[in-house]
């Protein structure tokens, strides 16, 4: 992308208004280039994902393809130009070569947007390709149009039923989402949904040409749908500019970015993934401190922190972690991994262990930090988890996820085995669902947020569906689950350095 | 335990093959205040595990409890004296301060091993049950009674139809599993089960008041039926003895390492969870290097390692490793943590690029390693695979498992929607086999291992159980399936490093 088409860019859609009228309220979407079988092609399967959301119920849905009269139920037209209705947003999947034709329609039928599944452009770093991308953006900037790609997924809008992949939730949220990759961004969005995360727009961008992530960045932090920011980076265009937004947006909404390409094989992998010049890790590692921003090393990192920043797992006070597990070598490794990641695991205070003592007998347990019980049933629990969490040491509890295999909250494997498999699969959940719900009282009632831990799954799908059901509980009922104590533990740590480096500035949330 | 106690010990029983007879083929097992319900425990519910496992129909199977005459459809005994048919093994149940009389008869009943699942003794630290601790096992020595515990798990011997936990896989594998923690143990067979491992046996030994890890190594190292040996451990006995053990396990089978307590924090835990001392991190360090095992350095580490030891992926060449993916930002973080476990991602000769581009287009594409293709149905994809597979710097392919949201193989996300969801798993389920089919003739036709790297699922059950299929199928036909990338280039990065310091050795499988 040359600076002359992005400063046209600029002159022509950076008002937060006008990128959000024309990217993520399109009345009526038109797809070109549409293919025959819309579950014919597993990536870019535009169509089936707008009806499986149901866009179609709300506004015009146009699928474009002069092979065919009708395509998954609705009218195909021949090209753009032969839908009378109002059309505001293109997904183009045509060949590269048929994008000049299809902008020429576009400027002609008065679109608001155009989003380039089309890939074969910049990235390719075949310079007849690079001044394609430019001329094209150069006509579309001209005309008023905003351009996301080409090479991406484009738009994920829960709140207006779009969507770029099967299987993302309906409901929206407050996570917005910017990505150069749309196969990371179809991760975040389905590993973070099965943890409960929801979103208010994620947007797939590839390379660029146009709508880049400092015009995100600036959308998203005067966007009232979201509180939390999360991306996606592979090269940063326009440094400086990405920047100052990069600090405009970390300075009112928590914002967590991950960079791809910090290894020369994954900078190589980058260039010919989105056209992007990697840069240097420490710049950018340097860019995201002084930004105000919170670096995810891994894709984990990322999941995690959303996680943690969507729920009271945000508010931790401090370094000391309680950890109450069923199990004393795993409260042995999980302290491990606890202090590992920079955190504490302070003994309890006399009259913690005393309180506990009453009903927590001495064989085979441990009252003082890591918690190990065998505690039946989940008033003991409760009980355990009050007192722990209102100990002083305590800025944070962790504790085993209430699913499957063992522990003393009933679950799974409690269910009796003559009933048929969906009634233990729903009252598996239905326990999961409770637990999770105790843990949101006691997370409102002592103050002190809770991190509940998944265990290795046992073999056996019971579990697996009341494991699903207890993080969506749990979740909406602002309780964190992660997958280890490890990946919490690390979580914890990162948001608590990050707050350290913003003190004397207003809370966030 | 005092030196003494462990000395006398020794002396009764040291032959792998007494071992053998006490410890793993009992014909007849009593199990010694047994709770009235077999489910109301969820930690320690023998009864129910060995039923699940069938135990009953192969030998006795005695519940003892003098409060009941019936438990589980089994008559139940008020004590073992009262149990007419022989008894090899006794788990006992029974609080500690009934276990001198519970000793007693077991000496009279003329038991041969004994497992105290009964908890309250040398890992309270508290010098009265010490030394009841050194009592009772110097009293079964005398007898030639075997004991493990206390406080553990004890057996699971899947040939012989005993489980210490409900869901264990009833098929016995190669891998012996040794853990000073039983609920450590119940994650590693419940963990690597759902990976498709399988286990010769395992011993939760606890505190290792008789039977010890040397013991168990020495046996494992003989087991005809173990091909690769596993430990997690806490504290180390007999230092000399354990080391000696352990290089005439890891001298002729790979022996994977995992010890708790390195932190002070997980020491402290370490020593009220088993009584042990966790000692100097450095120095078992040391010793696994020196002992010529491998150390495990999180439970992660010791499943990955597991996964890679039990398929063709411990074969692998060298580090010289082949992404093939479908996601352009996929392959960028692929290729960043392969580079940060030292593994190189080295681009592909100039007819392997060749060969690739006859039928892969270029637009959205990459084939110069990582390759991330937009190729179309099971034989592209076969194919892209095996001409990277025979390309001269390859070592390992990586590449995508095959379930659920995109990608090329077919898989949940085909099956037409207006199928029962039972009718779409299997579908997917089949699909999944066949792609883990595929891997395993390609690794047999090229020589050149792979691992399937699974995705974040996606927000639907199918594909779970498409997942959990194909993990299943790749294992048992030989192929390494690993949750991320950089869990299994970690795993390989550490059998690398292992096999080069074995240079020299002879190989071990």
């Amino acid at each position: 992308v040359t600076d002359t088409a992005s400063t046209d860019a600029n002159t022509a859609g950076t008002a937060p208004d006008a990128l959000e009228d024309a990217l993520f309220h399109p009345r009526g979407i038109a797809i070109v280039g549409v293919p025959s079988n819309p579950d014919a092609e597993r990536i870019g399967s535009f169509l089936g994902s707008l009806l499986e959301q149901g866009y179609e119920e709300r506004h015009g849905l146009y699928p474009v393809n002069p092979k065919m009269t009708e395509v998954a139920g609705l009218r195909c037209y021949p090209t753009l130009l032969d839908i009378e209705e109002p059309v505001d947003h293109v997904i183009s999947m045509v060949p590269a070569r048929v994008v000049p034709t299809l902008v020429d329609q576009a400027v002609e039928k008065g679109i608001r947007s155009i989003h380039f599944f089309t890939a074969g452009f910049s990235e390719t770093g075949d310079p007849a390709m690079v001044a394609a991308e430019r001329e094209l953006i150069g006509k579309l900037t001209t005309a008023g149009i905003r351009a996301i790609g080409p090479n991406c997924m484009g738009l994920y809008v829960p709140s207006e039923q779009i969507a770029f992949m099967d299987g993302f939730p309906k409901e929206p949220g407050e996570v917005f989402l910017l990505s150069q990759s749309g196969a990371n961004a179809g991760d975040i969005i389905h590993g973070l949904a099965r943890r409960g995360v929801r979103f208010s727009k994620a947007v797939s961008f590839g390379n660029g040409a146009d709508v880049k992530a400092h015009h995100l960045l600036d959308y998203a932090a005067r966007d009232p749908e979201t509180k939390v920011v999360a991306a996606y980076m592979e090269g940063v265009q326009e440094g400086r500019r990405f920047f100052e937004a990069l600090k405009r947006c970390a300075a009112v909404k928590p914002t967590v970015i991950l960079k791809g390409g910090i290894h020369a094989a994954g900078a190589r992998a980058a260039n010919s993934h989105t056209g992007s010049l990697a840069g240097s890790i420490q710049i950018f590692e340097a860019a995201c401190r002084q930004g105000g921003a919170m670096r995810a090393e891994t894709m984990d990192d990322l999941h995690d922190l959303v996680v943690t920043l969507t729920t009271q797992a945000r508010h931790v006070r401090g370094s000391g972690v309680v950890l109450v597990s069923g199990g004393g070598g795993y409260a042995v490794l999980a302290s491990d991994a606890i202090a590992t990641a920079g955190l504490d695991v302070p003994p309890m205070p006399r009259e913690t262990v005393e309180a506990l003592r009453e009903f927590i007998p001495v064989a085979g347990t441990s009252v003082n930090n890591p918690i190990d019980t065998n505690v039946r049933g989940s008033d003991e629990m409760r009980r355990t988890l009050e007192i722990v969490a209102r100990a002083t040491p305590t800025d944070l509890v962790f504790t085993n996820a209430a699913w499957g295999g063992g522990g003393p909250w009933g679950g799974a494997t409690d269910e009796p085995d003559e009933l048929p498999e969906n009634e233990r699969i729903e009252r598996a959940e239905e326990s999961a669902r409770r637990a999770a719900t105790m843990l949101s009282e006691l997370q409102v009632e002592t103050g002190t947020p809770f991190a509940a831990i998944e265990r290795t799954r046992s073999y056996d799908p019971i579990s697996g569906h009341a494991a699903d059901a207890y993080a969506l509980a749990a979740h909406e009922q602002d309780v964190a689950v992660y997958p280890n104590v490890a990946r919490a533990a690390r979580a914890i740590g990162l948001l608590l350095r990050w707050r350290s480096r913003r003190e004397g500035l207003p809370e966030l949330f």
